[in-house]
């Protein structure tokens, strides 16, 4: 099943793309490689107050997730954006997860989860992507979690 | 108009390459991709107080700022050693930026404009890129600022 | 001398690959590019209590460096079970170093240098490799350092 069905099956609707913060553009392709600018959970163009802060003090694991989950639909949204269809995605290689963590909190792993399983439900086998996750102790726009992405394209 | 040309009418002196930290070199090329090493806010050798500590603390927004487009100055410089010429640069593909900010600092994005806002300066459209920026909680030498980059190159 | 005989005259043995700590894959090859997710100092499956925490704190620079190169010996571990060989690599590309960082440490670099000088010992001139290293207040299961890496590959 392409991805563009999958998303569809998943009732999973793609936002409007974001605007990047500040003079830099959502998303460059080289040669067969898409790189995507880190995206944080913005929904129609604002961060929900759920998805602001530090995992592990106003967030549980839980919350971050799905702010990971929110952050990697813009990471799509912008990647279909540049592409014109999500079925140009021949393999995520690799996400970039920024967890804004609290004193002590070092289960990152598990929030960045929600943006890994999406792409998972997405791309299938070709979902399963390299990854490194760390802790921050500040995000833009106090964002709970950003994510950034490497594609490789057709 | 050349990106070395542009950079001469904006009167930029690329500065000699800072040395590395440490055990590794200040830029690869690999395939068309040329991966710069991050770079801080030094100037002849040395960090100047003014581009030390925390963003949102020690550091104004405008301060950080000059020290993101003295970081990003510097990758140029190390561009331009490893390439002969600006010139060979056909696209800036992406920045990294990292911000050493105080608790509760979170307009990096506006901080990280002095690197990107420096680069459209030079390449023109060619300089707009993919950008993540995050903040962080300390930085080597406690630079403010750090900038990392992949430019394709002809 | 080849990397692989070279890492056995070190007397380095590579571990069993750590299994990734959530759902994605500890590497990626797209063209001639190798993508390894971010690695920590793990042996035989567990974090040392020596390796856990933060460097400036409670780890000395000298225990950080340690904790680096171990983790630099999980990448090497995952790039050969990717590759089948070490002797596939043509190149270190770059190093991306997160240090779990005190308030007020800024010598990530001395840390950080425990996985460079690894791969300058394992692969000669084509180990020396771009680099980004920076501090970070929290790491996924309290590492003290987490590595990831890019290679170019045959």
């Amino acid at each position: 099943m392409s991805a563009e069905s999958r998303l569809a099956e998943l009732g999973i609707e793609l936002p409007s793309t974001p605007a990047p913060l500040a003079n830099y553009v959502p998303a460059v392709r080289v040669g067969n490689l898409l790189i995507v600018s880190s995206q944080g959970p913005l929904a129609n163009g604002a961060v929900d107050p759920a998805h602001r802060g530090k995992v592990g003090a106003e967030l549980s694991i839980d919350a971050g997730k799905a702010a990971a989950r929110l952050a990697a639909i813009n990471v799509l949204a912008q990647a279909r954006a540049a592409l014109g269809s999500l079925d140009a995605v021949r393999r995520v290689v690799r996400l970039g997860g920024f967890i804004n963590s609290a004193p002590g909190f070092s289960a990152q792993a598990n929030v960045m989860n929600g943006a890994s399983d999406l792409m998972v439900e997405v791309f299938g086998e070709n979902g399963r992507h390299a990854r490194t996750t760390v802790g921050v102790n500040e995000l833009p726009l106090d964002f709970s979690v950003a994510v950034e992405a490497m594609f490789e394209v057709a």
